[in-house]
């Protein structure tokens, strides 16, 4: 006898949870399906995907120690704080980011119960389809389990890229997964890929006494953020002894208990060797399709590996959606959580929408860089007319206070017309000030507006509030 | 002969500087009288006013370090961060803090050298009224000189009130300047006045080592704030060993050289005696009108020593403005800066407007709070139908990840309209969070609109997204 259900959302990452918790809430009956246990100690599938359990969570966690490590280190006698020299006891670390971890993917089954979500233990895949009650419904294997359903969002997420030929053991060499468990700080880290996961890990790593190498194949640093921003931030990680160096081409990667060595060409054609004790490998993330049995009910994948979807999430397959990494876009968290928002209410009938014009990117290092909207080089590309309004944290007096004034906000605005374009922020707590940009650029705000809005006094707002009014060339404090 | 503007800005503090700079922009010939050296070692008049030189910013630098000495003391060891006993140097720590300010009080005179605003040195007193060119011409003593300005804004700002009686010495006694300069950790801090300043001086001498009692006249805690805010903030100080004492009447307090003893008479009439070694007096600010001479011209105050202006800063007399502490209104300094440009622009013939029903509100203890809009006690006194959507941050990643996950984001928002009428937070970075809320009031949004942005993950961002969907009793991680 098969489980029926409403909908099953195959994969319990934040675009799945999400999509089945909101659909849930308007009335169907939903069931997810997981089989990652990730780090269980029981082998019991955990809720939260990529992002909770080996991502986004425990990322933050290992970024906010370090930080404070390195604040110990090097910011507190300034202060008039004198401690001794820091030890970072790194056990301790990851066994409080693991609980951190362990809570919030806790916390969503409990979300589950409440919601009444059935989670269903194993990965969905698609054995066939069939007609009940005048529609489609979909036949799908999850464990031992037939499961019918007339909706199925998949909801798999993604897995790192790895090197070809370059067996990834998450000991010596490490994809995101074991870059957040290394069990002792390595004295020489090399990292492949100079993007979000690969500069976060650096910098931890980095501030807890590594020397950190990071080879990129781009030319460009930071290519995706605004020019200005990937400038600032290139010269702020030299300045903290992150060693980046771009445009390279990796050549043999030999791996021995004792370490890695890696050949690989600089720009200029030169050889070179770099030897360390760990590798992290951060050149990108795939799909996963694997055992979806996608085939099976000619569900379409495109060239790239990915669910191929409209802009309402929408495959080829009628009742069948895809949200999140396993379709096109930014592999983010948000992007998927707002994916499963409109697909669920898509489902029940309402006008479901995703703004991905307004989806903000955040990376965590210090400074931490965030962005809203079109980057400077995107509107010169596209020959949109804009003003520009950029003010640093140097003279802004919590950034001061808080010891930390590195950085500027930028804000990018049509030239005829005043509407804001883009939010570009370097500098401390650019993760939370970005939501101002989101909330303004969502309601077409003009620069003119959030020059004409207070801010409080003293905050770290009050420099997006100055690069508003510097779109009018007016700042008060600059 | 005499000094001839067309504006005189009388007070070089939030509000004045800020409209001197804006009316400079706008064309104006204009000068700013200051006379209050403060701590200058030269004896030179500071611009910034209470707020960069004893209020605001050296606040937040003290704030800053005994947080981080508190994390050191308490919170680095459970993340795995080894250091000894940490020990607070206070005049490093001063050091640090008068630093910053002196940065930013000499920025705004290269502020004003670059606006071509000159900064005139003496106090500014009201001589007499002339007619030229016209006009109302005012004229007024500034140090030894003569100054004729067609328009003038006070902006005199406001000072401590004290205890009838006790004299401040800033040595035992103190009022916000001697609490931020006190030399040496006391073993007992005594505060009375359980407003911002009280709080946060008294957060900041608790979390470096003093027994602080705070003695607060009024039966109720942090009475402007939402109910709930102040119930969690009365519950979290508490815990943290910030000893609060409401509903007391002061009685005899004793100074000597070795300390202070405060007789106060609790609220069921017991009697009872505080000892302490300093006492910091934060029972609030009276405008100052001193060694303006008002009554020269006929300027009016209020009964409560203000100056008296409509809506748009208009005083009694024609061309004569006043902005900040010295009018009503809360007494902070981004109030101020609003009616500072608010004036000038008016001054240009431009559409001038304050909007303060938007005006935020901050006390940056531990968890910070912050809020803008009605508290649900003012909404129900006013018999608004109203909803709330209330989410705590203890099951935010972010919050969580730095180990701060106190507190909560309370949305209220119009029953009928859904628009958003408050937004109360308390936790980490409120005082960053509720510049989204600001902007959303701004624009006039509903509940549904925040619920309905994208808000980056993970941030402590997400709590106030989840709050306006709690609004709509449909969030999705609570």
């Amino acid at each position: 006898m098969s489980k029926q259900y409403d909908l099953l959302v195959v994969g319990g990452g934040p675009g799945g949870y999400v999509a089945a918790i909101r659909a849930a809430q308007l009335g169907f009956s939903v069931a997810c399906c997981e089989s990652n246990a990730y780090a269980d100690p029981k082998g019991e599938p955990r809720l939260g995907g990529t992002c909770l359990n080996v991502g986004c969570i425990p990322s933050k966690a290992l970024l906010h120690t370090s930080h404070l490590f390195e604040e110990a280190e090097h910011g507190f006698a300034e202060q008039g704080i004198a401690v001794g020299t820091p030890v970072i006891e790194v056990g301790k670390m990851l066994a409080r980011k693991n609980a951190i971890v362990k809570q919030l993917t806790s916390g969503i089954k409990g979300l589950f119960k409440k919601n009444k979500v059935a989670l269903l233990n194993g990965h969905g895949s698609f054995v066939g389809r069939k007609q009940a009650d005048g529609g489609d419904v979909w036949q799908m294997q999850v464990g031992d389990d037939l499961v019918e359903a007339k909706q199925v969002i998949v909801a798999t997420g993604s897995k790192a890229r790895h090197l070809p030929g370059v067996l990834v053991d998450n000991e010596i060499v490490c994809d995101n997964v074991g870059a957040l468990d290394i069990a002792a700080v390595p004295k020489r880290l090399a990292v492949i890929g100079a993007g979000v996961i690969g500069l976060e890990m650096g910098s931890v790593w980095r501030r807890l006494g590594a020397e950190v190498t990071i080879l990129e194949a781009l030319p460009e640093f930071l290519a995706l953020a605004d020019v200005d921003v990937a400038k600032e931030a290139a010269k702020v990680f030299a300045k903290q002894g992150l060693r980046i160096i771009l445009g390279i081409e990796i050549g043999d990667v030999k791996v021995s208990q004792k370490g890695v060595s890696i050949d690989y060409t600089d720009k200029e054609g030169g050889e070179h060797r770099l030897d360390a004790d760990r590798l992290i490998v951060s050149i990108g993330r795939i799909p996963n399709t694997d055992g979806l049995a996608a085939e099976q009910v000619g569900l379409q994948l495109n060239e790239r590996g990915q669910v191929e979807v409209d802009a309402h999430c929408r495959t080829n397959l009628p009742g069948v959606w895809a949200v999140g990494d396993v379709v096109a876009g930014p592999m983010l968290a948000h992007k998927a959580m707002e994916e499963g928002v409109m697909v669920a209410e898509l489902m029940a009938g309402q006008a479901g929408h995703c703004n991905f014009d307004t989806i903000p990117w955040v990376i965590y290092t210090s400074p931490e860089i965030a962005w809203v909207g079109k980057t400077e080089q995107q509107l010169k590309a596209a020959g949109i007319a804009y003003k520009a309004g950029k003010i640093p944290f140097a003279a802004n007096g919590r950034a001061l206070g808080m010891g930390d004034p590195t950085g500027f906000v930028k804000i990018l605005a049509c030239a005829a017309s005043d509407r804001i374009l883009g939010v570009h922020v370097i500098g401390a707590n650019a993760s939370e000030l970005i939501s101002e940009g989101v909330v303004a650029m969502e309601f077409g705000a003009a620069s003119e507006d959030l020059a004409r809005i207070c801010h409080a006094h003293p905050t770290l707002s009050e420099v997006v509030h100055e690069a508003a009014l510097a779109c009018d060339k007016r700042p008060l404090h600059f």
